[in-house]
Order: structure tokens, then sequence, then C-alpha cells
């Protein structure tokens, strides 16, 4: 673990834990330590400590912090990226060299462009009442916990709250994912050689891998910490929340959803084929192991629509099972498959069956009669995480949108119409329901690609996001959510912040 | 109690409260239901149905009802300043007509002006990715809850929460605070025409007055709410943001707050006299009934400090009591003078005792040493809401600097320096300490007043506020609490928010 600018090894009576190669199913050989109470409360003492260092420390300072680190990854890609795909399974290229690790980095360059910039604290200046407003930095440590599925991009270390937070001003007190532990320590330490480069605290960037029940929950109760950022599934995401919660602490979290995608009628007419092939895609893509993974289709019954799942069943069918980032993983799956057709849905199609080693999910392709899915809409609505989906056939209109009442909240929400406007009457019923349950709303595309930019949100109302006014990725408005709002009320002109100043 | 548009009378059997005459300490004769589980659901359901008809409104509708409703507040001011003081005690003139309801209409008018333009939504558009982001509507009902001391300017049905929450294009459900029931009755017929007039759905402004504890919880963890507004104490603010945060609803509270005010050694001898003076009036101003009371009082000891106390003393001796808004508020003063001379604080000076009629409150100030306060900092932060305030006298630097530490959050914080400069190193020392804790610092100024500008910030850290990154006073920031972050992706043109568009 990394505490206050020192690795700490296990002391020899701690629990410690080993991940897995998911691509063998073995055991890697090094263990890696579960923090103790102490060990947590140490981090928060010396996050504290930083974050009243911190305020004296200049905007420079966290762009060279944040660039410096950037360019450490980017030096460092191969091996970083060669040490992942051991823990998680993923694949050096294209997708972490190639998508990931620049996605990561861009990530940081666009903080760190952001920290000097003052765009982010909306300084608002009332002079007749020498009254003076920004967000600034909560002045406190904030905790940052990545997921399983992206080993850079999200990483409580490297990714965008990460990033957001340094930007910001905050020290970082990161979980590491147990998956992939020795990713995060070598990005632990590219990170904290940067900060101490660009002379901020001993404290900046702290990290610790894995931590029990109870002492998560005291972590994320404790008022030294200013925020925290999550991305990982609902049943975690919600304990951090309750606890976080009761004691006043932001909590922003990024956690499980569908993302359904409706395909109305006179677009199945139009293109039947090829969106089944968008579609299916769409869903296979990464083994399916993302957050805007499209879970759940809507359409309305016909020939059309028979032609579209006919397709759809013959791609998954053919559809190779592959190496999910953890053994977990396709246990779930199946569990995930199986608790569907327990609901009555029928299965349409699975992938090919694999009998080579490590941790492989098979596609899996269900339908359910709409009026099935409105009868038992929670049942329909768990998620599988990986590469299956739900297709729901309602009969007419009013069962579309029935089904569209009763969804819950997601990350996004897609809506295929006809090109020549023959769905826009039932899109203009269809839209208001489901839109509001989501934070991005997409025509004509499915939801899996998140870009990077100003006007992404990648967020929603819980329990797909924690707060519905913000973004996780997206510079600068996911940095917002580390902003504490400050008025300078009469201060004198020498003790304000320089953007505040006439 | 309002419900989708029609006054609907207390039935026989349902429980009922009177309001008292603070000033005769009388009971007044008129009686209000108290809301049953099955009018709360009619509430929400009547909002929720309203919620999806304002998706078709335009924001012009929304500045008329607002402005229409400022007019008509003005029109009717006489009428309802009489009505309010009846049940409130607050002063006729200059407070309730010169002040408060001026300050009511001008908010309402700022916020119809912030409607119509689209500064609050925040909109940003990535043509190159052709993503779209911006705030808008909850598409839910905002639940606004007012305070006892504001019959207008907080109230639920006309003060900044409700001016906000519409002006976001959402619909009202507003609880009346049980000490003002006819004053918010008057003022939600006055709302409600508005709302017709500018051609609103029926259920635009709900309201009802009062309800058991059980009922409270299970409203304000409806998930058919898509924000809560409240101003008030701390005990129910936390059982509501308990309620709303197990159902992921966001709050905005506005809670109790002992508002330090540091005069420091500097300071002090400059004019010890003339401050002395200045902090008295402030925290004797509207018989202390003020969020933005100063409450805690931090100096250091010495000769000058010793003036200031004996002036502050001669000022808090010779203050009249008077009459607060509720016979409930001088028996809890009473119990906070009692608690904090129970833990040791000394009582430098009561107010004048009065033998009229009426809920009248004795001023009082007390005092503690540093050293005590430190031991016990929670206990010595209690509020007394009220004409009173606790002056805490440290030994030296570093016990002011560990007073300062042991602050809890707060609304405002201030500080008083030399003129000279002779004060700058503490500050530098003490303000970093203080003012993460705060959302308003201020210089040489006592915080009792709140401007109306876009740079004021009423909130702060809970258990102050109930977010660090909002406020609840301020166009158009205070629109942005009720804000969800959209993304429209690949949308169709015609499809997009107009100010989206290309």
């Amino acid at each position: 673990m990394l505490i206050n600018g020192e690795w700490r090894a296990a002391s020899a009576d701690v629990a410690t834990f080993s991940p897995f190669n998911p691509a063998t199913g073995e055991q890697l050989e090094t263990s890696y330590p579960v923090a103790t109470a102490a060990e947590i409360n140490d981090l928060l003492d010396a996050g504290t400590a930083a974050a009243l260092q911190l305020r004296s420390a200049s905007t420079a300072q966290l762009t060279d912090f944040l660039s410096g680190y950037a360019d450490a990854i980017d030096a460092a890609a191969e091996e970083l990226a060669a040490l992942a795909a051991t823990e998680t399974g993923l694949p050096i290229a294209p997708r972490l060299t190639g998508v990931e690790i620049p996605r990561t980095t861009g990530q940081l360059r666009q903080a760190a462009a952001a920290a000097q910039s003052d765009e982010w604290t909306n300084p608002v200046i009332d002079a007749a009442n020498n009254l003076r407003s920004r967000l600034e930095s909560l002045g406190k440590p904030v905790l940052t916990i990545g997921p399983n599925n992206f080993p850079f991009a999200f990483n409580g270390v490297a990714g965008g709250d990460f990033a957001a937070a340094v930007a910001t001003g905050h020290p970082i007190i990161a979980k590491a994912h147990p998956a992939h532990p020795g990713t995060t320590q070598r990005l632990a330490e590219l990170a904290h050689d940067a900060a101490k480069a660009a002379g901020l605290p001993n404290a900046m960037v702290q990290m610790f891998y894995h931590m029990d029940a109870a002492v998560g929950a005291s972590l994320c109760g404790d008022t030294r910490l200013g925020a925290i950022g999550f991305t990982g599934s609902e049943a975690t995401g919600r304990k951090i929340k309750a606890s976080a919660d009761a004691a006043g602490i932001p909590t922003y979290l990024e956690m499980s959803s569908i993302n359904p995608v409706a395909f109305l009628p006179g677009a199945m007419e139009e293109k039947a084929i090829a969106l089944a092939d968008e579609y299916a895609g769409s869903c296979l893509l990464g083994v399916g192991q993302f957050c805007t993974n499209p879970g759940l289709i809507l359409t309305i019954a016909g020939k059309a629509t028979e032609v579209f799942i006919s397709q759809a069943t013959q791609v998954f069918a053919g559809a190779a099972s592959a190496v999910m980032l953890t053994p977990a993983l396709p246990v779930h799956l199946e569990s995930g498959v199986k608790y569907l057709t327990d609901q009555s849905a029928e299965l349409l199609a699975r992938g090919v069956a694999s009998t080579e080693a490590g941790a492989r999910g098979r596609p899996a392709l269900l339908r359910v009669p709409g009026a099935a899915f409105v009868a038992n809409p929670a049942e329909f609505q768990s998620e599988m995480f990986g590469p299956a989906s739900l297709i729901v056939v309602a009969a007419d209109e009013a069962e579309l949108l029935a089904v569209g009442a009763q969804l819950h909240a997601s990350l996004t929400c897609s809506f295929y119409t006809a090109a020549d406007g023959a769905d826009d009457a039932l899109y203009d019923q269809l839209e208001p329901i489901v839109a509001q349950k989501s934070g991005r709303i997409l025509n004509d595309k499915m939801p899996t690609g998140v870009a990077v930019s100003p006007a992404m949100v990648h967020g929603g109302p819980f329990p797909a996001g924690g707060h519905p006014g913000f973004t996780a990725v997206g510079v600068p408005a996911s940095l917002r959510r580390f902003g504490a709002l400050k008025c300078y009320d009469n201060v004198r002109p020498d003790r304000l912040p320089a953007s505040l100043r006439d």
C-alpha cells in the first residue's frame, strides 16, 4: 500500500489476496494486503494534512503533475498493458495500447488543461455588492474507487475520477480493484513520482487494494473525506452511498445500467438486418463488459421485427465464448441467464461453447413478450453483465409505452426511428417517458461508445448514477462534482483568489 | 389543502391544528388539516402527471406565471403582511412590507428572467461529435418545505426554492410551515391563480400544511419526487435527508448554523467598542431569528477584548425581550442558555425581562475560555436560535487555532482584522482551517444580511447545508440544484431543445 509517500509492506499477520489470470484461470503468485482499520486511518490522516498543504500549491503544479503522469504512462504503455492483460484478460492491442491507455492519458491531459483554466470554477463577480463566488476544492481528500472493466481509464489511481479530483486540487486516496492490483500498483508508482516531481505533498496520491465490509463502511462514512467517486456494481455502490450519506459526504456513483434501445417499427421496416448486425456487434463488443452495453431491446411485434430477431439470433449463435475480466463473471452471467429463463424469458441463442481454459463468457440472447415484462418489470431488468441481452416484443404501441413506463434508471437510452418520419409520432410519446430516466439520449446509434467530450454525460438518475446533475466523463463538467461553492463577501482584494479580483 | 387544483376541505375524522398569535400567546381560531397518507399520494400522482404535461409548456409560460405571481403578491402585500404578522409576530413595517415581501417578489422576478434565459442550463455543443448537453428539468415534482422565520422569502409556496424549482420547469408540492398556515394558504391561492392564467397544469402548485412523522418519511423517500428543497432545523433536515437518500432523491437543505465570527487582536485594538456595537446589533436584529445569526464569537484574551466584551454585555443587558415567531422558541432559547451555563459557560448578560403577554425571547450573552471550548467542542456549538451568542476567549493564538479546528460546518464565517495588516499572519493561519467549513467567507462584516445576488452563496457543507456545491439563494446558481444533466447524442436536429441546435 502507498501511505503518505511510503510503500508499506503487509505485516505478517495481515490478510492477503492474489488475483487471477482470467485467460488461464490460474491464480497469480503475487499477493497483496487487505487494509486494516489502522492503515485506513493513516491514509485519512495523511490525506487531511495534504489537503491543507495543497491550499498553497499552484494550479501549475497540478498541471505539471497530471501532464507528467500522462507522459509517464505513455512511456510505460507496453509494460502496463502487458501487466493489465495478464490480470484482466483484455487484449493488449488494440484495446489496451490502442484505445484505453491513449484515452486515459488524454483524460489526464484534458484535466491538466482544465486545472490551468478557471472555467470549471465558474467565477461570478458582483462588484456592486463586493460579492464573488466560485467553485473550489473541498479541502479534504477524495476517495476514488475504480471498477474491474477499465484497468486504466476508470482506475481509481489514473481514471476520470482521479483526473477530475486532482485537477480540482484534492489529494487522492485510491482503492485498487482487486482484479488488477499489480497494474494499479505500477500506476500508483508512476503517479507518486509525478506528484513528487511537481513538488506536491507526499500524500497527494495514496493507494490501497482491498478492505473488509466493516472497514469499508467506516471509511466511506468518515468525515475526513471530501467526496467519493465510484464506478462499479449497484450492490457495492448502494453500500458506499449509505455510509457516506449518513455523514453528509457527496458520492458520485456510476453503477450498473441496462441501457434500453428502442427499435421502432418504421426503422425495422427500413433495415431490420442492418440494425440487428449493428445491435449484436455493440452487445458483443469487448465481451459485453461495458456499463453502456445494450442489455434491453424494445420492439413492437411484426414481420420486420421477426427478421431483426432472426438475424440477431444468428449472430449471437455464431459468436465465440471469450475471456472475461475475472473468473466470477462467467458464473454470474450464467446465473443471470438462468434467472431470466426462470422468469419465462425465451432463450433465442447461446454463443459457441468453448473447451479452452480460462474464464470464458458465452453470449446469450433472450426474448420476452411486452405483457410479461410489464407484469414483472423488476425481474426482467436484472442486469446480465457480459455479452447478453433481452429483447422485449410489445404487442402494440400501447404495450411499448407501458414497457417504457416501467423502465428503471439507466446511463443511456437509444431510439432508432424511420428516416422518413413514420415513427415520429410514437417517438414523441415514448421519448418523454424514457428519457427522463437516463443521462444520455441517443438517436440512431448504439450507446456503447463514450466519447471524452465536454458535452458527454456519463451518469443519470439513481441508481444508474448517484446524482442526476453530474457526469463522470467529460471535462470540465466532471470536475464540478468535486467543487465546493464559496462566496467571498467583502473579502480584502489581496486575499481573493486571482480569478475573483477586479 | 390544494390538491390538483382543488381546495380540499379536511374530512371530519382528520386531525387538525391551529396556529398561535405569538404576540398575544393566544391560539388562533382557524384550524388546518394534517395530511393523510392518501392525500400525500394524491399530491404525488397529480404532480407526476403535471411534470409530464410541463414537457410541452414553454419557458414563456413559466415566466408569465412567476411574474404574474409576483405582481399578485405586490398587489396583496398589505393583506398578506397583516396575516403574516398575526401568525408570526414579525412587524408589518419595515420587516414584512418594506423588506421581506419586496425580496420575495424580487426573487420571483429574477427567477422569471432566468427561466427565459438559457444561462442556468449551461448548454454545451460539441458539433464535431454531434454531442450536446445541458441541464434541464428532473421531470418530476419538487417538494419545497419552508421554515418558520421567513413567511414569504423562504416559504415553500413563494420563496427561493419555489422560484428556482418553477423556473426550471417543475410542479411544486409545497409544505406550509404550521406556524403560518393562513399566510401560506393565501399565497397558494395567488400562486394557483397565476399558474392557471399562464396556462400551466392544475397541479403546477399544490400545498399541504402538516403531516405526522411516518407520512413524512414515506413522502420524502417516494421516488415520484425529483428533489427536495428544505430550510429549517437540523433535526428535521436530517430526517428528510435520511429518507430521501435511501431512495436516491437529491436534497438541498439549509439547516441551522452558528456562524462563527473571529475578531482578531489588532482589530480589537483599533476599535473594540465599535465592533461590539456592530456585533450586538447583528445578533439582536430581528430577535436573532436568522440562519445567519452570529452565534459564536472567537477572540483572544487581552485588554481590548475585555473592552469589547464589556461593551457587548452592556448592549445585551439593555436589550428588550421581544416577540418570537412561535411560543416554543422562547422556551427553546431558555433551555439553550441553561445548557451552555450547565457546560460551564459564564452568563454575561440577559436582556430586559418583560411582563407583557406573548412569546418573548430574552437576549443572552455568554462567555467561555478557549480551553473549555476545545475540551467540549460539540456541547459549546449547540445552537441557541434567537438573540443569544457565546464569546470564546482563547488564551493565545495557538488556542484560537485549536478552537477553529474544532468548528462544525456553518453557512458563514467572518473575520475582523486590523486595517494596518497586524492580524494578517494570524488570518493566514486561521482562515484555511475555518473557511473550508462554510459556504460564505466574510471580511470586516457581520453575516446577517444575505443579498439576493448571482454571487451569493447561502449553503455550505453538511450539516449546515445538504451539499457543498450548491446555494439556496442567488440566481441562476440556485436553479442548478434542480437540473438533470442530459446529453443528446446524435439526436435529430428537429428533436433538439432550441438552445442545443447549431
